[in-house]
């Protein structure tokens, strides 16, 4: 693939199909498998999701009825965020629900499908329903497709290196 | 009052507002400090939450953030309950989200206010939102009522013994 395809491939697509969600669609240049990996394992979570970030995976238990927490070390401060495991499905489907410290009891539900691409490629689409309106458009408004396409940056350089 | 009239301010009415609401509300015969009490005090939702059936409050941190797990031992089984607390203003306002264990990440935004109900009693209003009409049907479908009705009653117990 030239490098202005792989580009484009990378883009993540920002979309809210109904008023209570959120849904990026983002494509990377790593098989399905490994995908699933970098999303489940906490070892290569801590290296991504926290953008660059340190991140600290405190709990992590990938299962129905599993918890999760991670805590971001940024130069902007500590962010908790937390959850639990809705549904565990490999490598295809992960659902749980995903709350951030600083709006305790708001809680989105995060459901993420893993597509085969073609070409060794996934495609991942990430829906985020919440229980209103304004919840929905307070994270929107909140840089989170900033600090998704950082995410997703350094999730490109991890798959990378992992190739 | 009569004990027609304790008995008819003592029926939960349960209505549904919206969708993907469920409001219930219900008179107590006490002033509202004490059933704030009930409501919030570890020792005191023990003696009436689970229905008479054996309670432990294995978390209960009655603040913004905190979070709340009680496990109820009953004769059909243990069910764990748990849930963050969103807003805490006594002795109005309580706001919490709800999960029980057998269908984790399923959650329910619980919103309970207490008003004065004139000559010493507390009138409740306790509005569950959840994220699908779905998720609501199922809560009214499963047994929710006659639960609700048999911790209501032991609430009722509770607050006659501290009278």
């Amino acid at each position: 693939m030239s490098a202005a395809l792989k580009e484009a491939a990378r883009k993540a697509t920002i979309t809210t199909p109904t008023d209570r969600e959120i849904r990026v669609e983002r494509v990377f240049d790593a098989p399905r498998e490994r995908v699933w990996q970098a999303f489940t394992e906490p070892k290569l979570v801590a290296q991504w999701w926290g953008r660059g970030n340190k991140l600290v995976v405190e709990r992590m238990e990938v299962e129905r009825g599993g918890h999760w927490r991670f805590v971001e070390h940024g130069p902007d401060g500590v962010h908790g965020f937390e959850g639990r495991y809705r549904e565990v499905t490999p490598p295809t489907r992960l659902v749980h629900t995903f709350e951030w410290d600083g709006m305790p009891g708001y809680v989105a539900i995060e459901t993420i499908i893993l597509e085969d691409a073609g070409n060794g490629r996934t495609r991942v689409i990430n829906t985020s329903l919440f229980h209103a309106t304004e919840e929905r458009d307070g994270m929107l408004s909140s840089g989170m497709e900033m600090g998704l396409n950082e995410s997703y940056a350094a999730l490109d350089r991890l798959l990378a290196t992992r190739g």
